[in-house]
């Protein structure tokens, strides 16, 4: 596709260009569109049928919507501006450079100015920043076909009409109904005898996490957003969430491999951001690492009379690490799906005792037996390095099971006590355990 | 909730129990009857409005579903079989044991028990097995006018009514149109005139992963299914993907951690298939350890010879690991999004690279001067430790960027090559390295 529209650029046949994109959906041209460069781009994007071009342009990278803002004209502006759901351009004001905040702004309606700036208030990653104002509201002693009759009117300007909220003369939210309610009821019943009157609805400053949450337990389309006086001032959709949901997952990734979260996506960071995101925990866990380094230094005598006990450090250190990892991020992912709660924590404790006893056993014996076969150190070695293995993946399973809740008893992201922070807890302690049992059962 | 509802099932106040049920949402019941027994799990599942407990057993999990289906009455399960929306009927069958899937079967109309057995064949993670039949269809010579009465008619059995679908004599798919669209339009347009026909579709064999990157892409309410022929054979609707998304990132999160991914709850998991999904990368993973450690034996006399070595084995070994987990999951993520692909190949070893020149020199220097000051040994050996933690952090970047796309490209899943492969692999490199450098810069 992307090789044809260069081609017709090249013969400057724009009509063909037109044609083209007139068959195609709006989430596939903004694809097209978001690989051409500034000039192309441009061109192309003028040709777009008028209201298409708009949803096009919500399709876009930040990247590639500012450079259509910046050269757009006021008259072109305008028109974004109007035809942009709200929610759309409040993420675009929030992304762009100040200077372009201000044309764009001075572009918008008058009326409409001081709600925008009331929204670009409002904290990131809040119900207020995710919020659209394109919404039905119906009154609670109307008929379904005056509901109905109202929402073919101004239908067209709402981002869903597929729930109608119900408020009264303060806009204070009384109901809602469906559409689905209002097409199957009879026509001449009252909006408040069909309305369902114990809705789930959000505060303005309430976390995006939790109302994913929310939208994924109760299986909402949309969902209403109300201030401290219970007024109605938005909603917020399902596509929306779905894209929290993945900057929730993202976020527990990168933590979870010792990272600052962040939203840039990583072919548009640049390096020094990618390296200030990584450098922190690394120089933290890199410093924790020392003391793991300070309990070889303290068996050094036992290490340099037995020096092959220095080829199974990488093998304990490890496995060790590598069953810590598993425990914690099984309890990791069941706090953030809602399936393992703090209270769990016995059973989350004997669960692990019991998988590391039969995990432990396993691996301790087949390295026994490995050892034996191919390394050709006496039988003690052999017995040190399993029955360390062994206590190992106990402690680093019990450990790993039981840190995320901790964190998440003490108010902290239990992602954080991901792979690498056990990794090095377990390290420590099971170098601490080799070396103890080497200096016991090999009399050093 | 939970205490409330004991307290009133000891004194027998059934009636009370029932009233506060009746303003309760469907999914708050299912979460207080998830924490009853059996005994009084069914009860007051019997207490229910009989409609609204088909929509509360939807929202119950296995285990206490089979504990409804085993004890219930063969007029109970019929009510059930015939209320239940046909894609959670098909969970249902999936998950319970083969002598009560009998006993369900029997209660299904017999026209539908061929779809049935149909529907139970398609493979796991498949279209077929996520979607379901209830759908609204329409043919295209009908007004809007004809189709929203239709709809009125049969709506309330439909499991979404949102999206409807069009369809020719041989229930080939020709077009979609919105409800919204339905109620926007004038009553006497022809149903042909404004459906859409460029409309996103899959495949009954095509894969859930894929399916939920299009309901993302393309931010779908609902998509139809098609067998070979294009025929219309079940929609997948947009609650059922927020479940796949989530059950894609898990598998995610567990084949990251080196785990065999499953669907199965952590805390309704026993401990040998616990221990199961565990055991086998750790075996794994633990011989591949075994030949670091070969590395060590290899470098004895040198190490015997500086005992110190030993003490900055963790440290090289920990932040070389972490280092390289830091990218792969950024690439992981990264392709998981389809915010980079395999064709980026060259971009990503640039940007490692530059990052990781930045990183390992910060943390290289800042290394040498902690070894200088606090561990009282030669600055050869500082140095030595310091070059061979700049080259790990780079080569552990590089290559933690670049397996996931090698994967990728050879239609492997590129979350296999995380934290614990990438840790494995530069450990190695890591030690060799190091030993190689000791000799030299030491002279051993």
């Amino acid at each position: 596709m992307k090789n044809q529209i260069l081609e017709l650029l090249k013969n400057k046949d724009y009509i063909s260009i037109k044609r083209i994109f007139d068959d195609i959906n709006e989430v596939d041209i903004a694809e097209t569109l978001e690989e051409l460069d500034k000039n192309k781009l441009l061109i192309v994007f003028r040709l777009l049928q008028k209201d298409k071009a708009v949803e096009v342009f919500t399709y876009l990278t930040t990247v590639k919507q500012e450079e259509i803002v910046v050269s757009a004209t006021d008259k072109e502006i305008k028109h974004l501006v109007n035809e942009l759901y709200f929610d759309d351009m409040i993420d675009l004001l929030e992304e762009i450079p100040a200077n372009i905040v201000k044309r764009i702004l001075s572009n918008v309606k008058e009326e409409e100015r001081e709600l925008v700036n009331q929204f670009l208030n409002y904290p990131e990653y809040s119900a207020g920043s995710l919020m659209t104002i394109e919404y039905v509201d119906l009154k609670r002693n109307i008929t379904v076909k005056e509901a109905l009759e109202g929402i073919r009117k101004t239908g067209i300007e709402k981002e869903t009409i597929y729930t109608c909220y119900i408020i009264d003369a303060n806009r204070r939210l009384e109901g809602i109904v469906s559409l689905r309610e209002l097409v199957i009821n009879n026509e001449d019943n009252k909006i408040e005898d069909i309305m369902t009157q114990d809705f789930i609805y959000v505060n303005t400053l309430d976390d995006q996490e939790e109302i994913a949450q929310k939208f994924k337990k109760y299986d909402l389309l949309a969902i209403p957003v109300v201030d401290k006086e219970n007024r109605l001032v938005g909603i917020i959709t399902f596509d929306d969430i779905m894209d929290v949901i993945d900057e929730e997952n993202t976020e527990d990734f990168y933590k979870m491999a010792a990272m600052t979260p962040t939203d840039d996506e990583y072919l548009n960071s640049n390096t020094l951001q990618l390296a200030k995101h990584r450098v922190i925990w690394l120089l933290f866990l890199m410093v924790s690492a020392t003391f793991t380094g300070y309990i070889i230094k303290n068996f050094e005598n036992a290490l340099s009379s037995v020096i092959v006990l220095a080829m199974f450090i990488p093998l304990l250190m490890d496995t060790g690490g590598n069953a810590g990892a598993q425990s914690a991020t099984l309890i990791i992912r069941g706090l953030a799906l809602d399936t393992v709660k703090v209270k769990d924590y016995f059973k989350v404790i004997m669960k692990e005792l019991r998988v590391s006893i039969i995990v432990g056993t396993m691996l301790g014996s087949i390295n026994f037996v490995r050892i034996m076969i191919f390394d050709k150190v006496e039988y003690k070695i052999a017995l040190t390095v399993s029955i360390t293995l062994f206590l190992t993946i106990i402690i680093a399973k019990v450990v790993g099971g039981i840190l995320p809740l901790l964190a998440r008893k003490f108010k902290l992201d239990p992602a954080i006590m991901a792979s690498p922070l056990i990794t090095t807890i377990v390290d420590a302690l099971a170098l601490v355990i080799y070396f103890s049992l080497a200096t016991t059962i090999l009399g050093l």
